[in-house]
C-alpha cells in the first residue's frame, strides 16, 4: 500500500474534503456503517485505516471497552491523537500489511474505505481472522466492484457519457482485476479492483462466515442536500460487508 | 415466470439460436457449468429448467444414479424426450416455483440459466435447501447481475455505446431490483434482476454455505471462433454459484 496521506499537498485537499459537510462519506458512508454494528457494550475493536479517528472515537461514546486504531499514515495518527483522544484507544502508525504483528484478539474489526488500496486481499482477510474471538464480527466498506473495475490511464479521460438523459458507463475490465491507478485530489493513487466473487470466495476460502453484503444507497436527506446521490440507485459508489469468524484459530489462541 | 417457450414462434427461434454451435451458452457457459460437476458417480440429481435434456443426459453419461428433470414448457419436456431419453432420466412438465411438491431428496440440484425467470428467488432458494441431502450442493448459472440491471422499456434502446475504441454500458438500476421486460427472439420476456449482494444475503439466510460465485470468461477457443467474447473480460454475460447444505432439514428428512 502506497502512502499518499503523508504526501502534503493530497493531505491538505483531503483534509478539505472529508471536512465538507456535504460528502459521500458524511452522507452515504458513515450512515450504513454505523446502522451495520452490532451493541459495542464492553467490545474491542480493531479499526484498520482509522484515518482521523471520527469513528474509533465514536465506538467509545458507544460503549467500547477499547479501540486499537492504525492508520498507515504519520499524519493520519497525528490527527487523530489531536482530534479524537481517549484513554480507551491506542493510535498506531501501521499498515494494514502487518496487522499479523498485532499481539490482541478482538471482537470486531472495523474498517471504513481502505481495503481497496491492500493488493494482497487474502493476505488480509486471513490474517484479520486470526484476530477475531470466536464469533467476531468483520464489518468494513470499500468502492463498490462496479466503481472501482474501469482501468482509466488519463486524467481527462470520462468514465461516463450521459446521451438522451441516460448515463452510459464504462465499465471496464470488471473480470480483470488487479491495480487501478486513478487521479485523485491531483495524485496518481493505486487501488485494487476485485469482483463481488471474488470478496465472496476469499472470504469463504479463510473460513468467515458472510453475514450480509450491502451496497450503498442515499436517504432521502441525502438526496435533498445532494441530487446527484439518486444515482446510488444505478451504481453504488460503496460496497459493505459483514462475515464473523465462526472457528477458533488455535494458532492464534490467546 | 410466464412460460414463453410454448409460444410457437419464439420456441421455434430459440431453437435455431440453440442448435447453431457458436453461441454463448456452447461456447461460454456450458463448458464453465461442466468444470463446476463434482464427480457423479452414483448421485442424483434435480434439474430445474432442463430445457431439451442434454445436461440431464450428460449427467447419466457421467455415472449419475437418477435425474429428476423439470421444465414449465410442454415443448421442451417432449423435445427433451425426444432428443435425450434414458430409463435413468424422469421429464416432468413443472414450474420451478411448484418444486415443493417433490417427494425425494437429491445430491445435487442443478439449473442452468432459468434462475432469472423466477420472481421469488428466497422461496425458490428455501425451497432447494430441502430438497437437498445434508452435504448436498446446489449449481447453477444465471445471467450476471452487471447484465440483467438495465431497465430498458423500448427494443430498440441501446444497452451499450462505442466511443473512441472503448464501449460505454447502460448500467442503470443495479441496485434497483426486480422485473425487467426484455426483447428476445421477437417477444417480450419477464426476467428478475438482482445484485450480487442479494443473491449472497439470500443463499445465507437459507441456511446455505457458499462454496464460490464465478463470473463467465471466455476460453481462447471460444474468443478464435467468436471475437467479441474477448469482452467477457470487462462485462460477464453469467454468474455462476456453488453453495452446499450443511445443516439437514428435519422437516423434509426423509
Amino acid at each position: 500500500m502506497k502512502n499518499v496521506y503523508d504526501n502534503s499537498d493530497f493531505f491538505g485537499e483531503y483534509q478539505s474534503m472529508r471536512t465538507k459537510e456535504v460528502n459521500a462519506n458524511n452522507l452515504i458512508e458513515i450512515p450504513i456503517m454505523k446502522e451495520l454494528l452490532p451493541d459495542l457494550t464492553d467490545k474491542t475493536i480493531l479499526d484498520l485505516g482509522c484515518g482521523e479517528g471520527g469513528m474509533s472515537k465514536y465506538f467509545i461514546t458507544k460503549g467500547a471497552k477499547h479501540v486499537t486504531a492504525i492508520d498507515i499514515s504519520k499524519n493520519m495518527i497525528k490527527e487523530a491523537k489531536k482530534l479524537n483522544p481517549s484513554p480507551k484507544i491506542d493510535y498506531l502508525v501501521l499498515e494494514m500489511e502487518k496487522i499479523d504483528t498485532l499481539k490482541k484478539k478482538y471482537d470486531i474489526v472495523f474498517s471504513s474505505l481502505a481495503f481497496h488500496y491492500v493488493k494482497d486481499f487474502y493476505k488480509l482477510i486471513s490474517d484479520i481472522y486470526k484476530l477475531l474471538k470466536k464469533d467476531g464480527l468483520l464489518i468494513y466498506s470499500q468502492e463498490s466492484p462496479i466503481n472501482t473495475c474501469p482501468v482509466i490511464t488519463d486524467e481527462k479521460q470520462k468514465n461516463k457519457i450521459e446521451i438522451d438523459g441516460k448515463t452510459y458507463h464504462l465499465l471496464s475490465d470488471y473480470c480483470n482485476e488487479g491495480a487501478r491507478e486513478v487521479f485523485w485530489n491531483g495524485i496518481s493513487v493505486t487501488k485494487y479492483h476485485r469482483s463481488y466473487a471474488t470478496i465472496v470466495n476469499t472470504l469463504t476460502q479463510n473460513k468467515f462466515k458472510i453475514l450480509d453484503i450491502k451496497d450503498s444507497y442515499a436517504s432521502k436527506k441525502a438526496i435533498e442536500l445532494c441530487p446527484k446521490y439518486v444515482g446510488q440507485k444505478d451504481k453504488p459508489y460503496f460496497t459493505f460487508v459483514r462475515a464473523k469468524n465462526v472457528i477458533k484459530s488455535a494458532k492464534y489462541d490467546r
